[in-house]
């Protein structure tokens, strides 16, 4: 199931690869194979933003008291949603998880009711000790120069290590529930909507992110 | 696996509960319990919107042409995503699909391509033949009033019925690739951002959705 190379493979140590990488909220732990293994069958390839995104959200869940029942931000569109998605009962669809685009690759797990979390990043300065991890982050490399076995062993190899963690309490409004208002029909394409859009619909207003053939 | 009760289930034939409900991208079939199973799996729970959101997405993928590489694009953040993220490629955090929140319950598959797919929605004129599903959808009884168990049975009845599906071509914009430009590092948070978005990051700016404790 692993994604490294055999040469790759062969100078990391087997003690390092049968070791836990990350675990999900029930508590089932994956070795870094497995997890790789995850990450393809529910992101479709093997991102290494989601390798290290999967010891994130790891790190986060770890730190929260047991038994806390939390929400996920993620302050990035990419890949890490998905380690939220995979790890957590957290999802974009039950509004668990949202995601706040500030364009920073981190994310905060949160008590539900209180509000209170842990917040993990990658820091750039831990990161520099890493040349291939760093590149790729900073996108100093076009894709055909960078060494992808290189990447995935150097996020292995490194691990919690380019992580930082705090403890964070989430603003008010994020621990308020959001509602939709009333739903009514939209007089110009008949199709259900909040009300608080507007007498017509976002789509019908110009939003529509298609077109009838 | 069903969330029927034992009297809702004995008035459904048998027939009905085998038959397949939905399908993944990969082929592979769900009757109708398997499905909820499924849902409550991903989205921790039974999530009416879910059982026909996986409806429409299997619509939708059966209409377009086979092996047809496809992306997603939701017209609302619930439920209806992890649809398309439980039977599809496409998620949040690889991009493939993307969420414009029109407040609408309607989904799009599309050709990466060429941008030619369809678009399955809930119709609410069709929809008034099922009370139950109907008042659940405009909102129009309290949750504390709402009957579960017919509503599950009502969406298993109506299924199909109730979509509307049309053929659509996504906006060229959905098309282009999109880049998040030079990264570079924040001077006040020191984290990594997109220069694109000024001077400092967007945390800094003042969107953060956490205070340090």
């Amino acid at each position: 199931m692993s994604t490294l190379s055999p040469s790759t493979r062969a100078i990391m140590p087997s003690h390092t690869r049968s070791r836990v990488w990350c675990r999900d909220h029930t508590g089932r732990k994956y070795t870094y194979d497995q997890a790789t293994g995850l990450i393809r069958k529910f992101h479709g390839h093997t991102a290494p933003g989601l390798i290290i995104g999967t010891k994130m959200v790891t790190l986060a869940m770890d730190c929260l008291p047991k038994d806390t029942i939390f929400d996920a931000v993620c302050e990035t569109t990419s890949c890490l949603p998905d380690a939220v998605q995979m790890l957590t009962p957290c999802t974009v669809g039950n509004g668990w998880l949202r995601i706040q685009d500030l364009g920073r690759y981190a994310v905060i797990l949160y008590s539900k009711r209180e509000g209170n979390g842990f917040r993990v990043a990658i820091d750039p300065a831990k990161l520099k000790k890493w040349p291939e991890f760093y590149a790729w982050f900073f996108k100093r490399k076009a894709k055909k120069d960078q060494d992808f076995n290189r990447l995935l062993k150097e996020i292995h190899a490194a691990g919690e290590t380019v992580l930082n963690v705090r403890a964070v309490a989430i603003k008010p409004s994020y621990l308020v529930r959001r509602s939709k208002g009333a739903i009514g029909t939209c007089v110009q394409c008949g199709e259900a909507f909040p009300l608080a859009h507007g007498s017509s619909c976002r789509g019908c207003q110009g939003q529509a992110p298609c077109e009838t053939k």
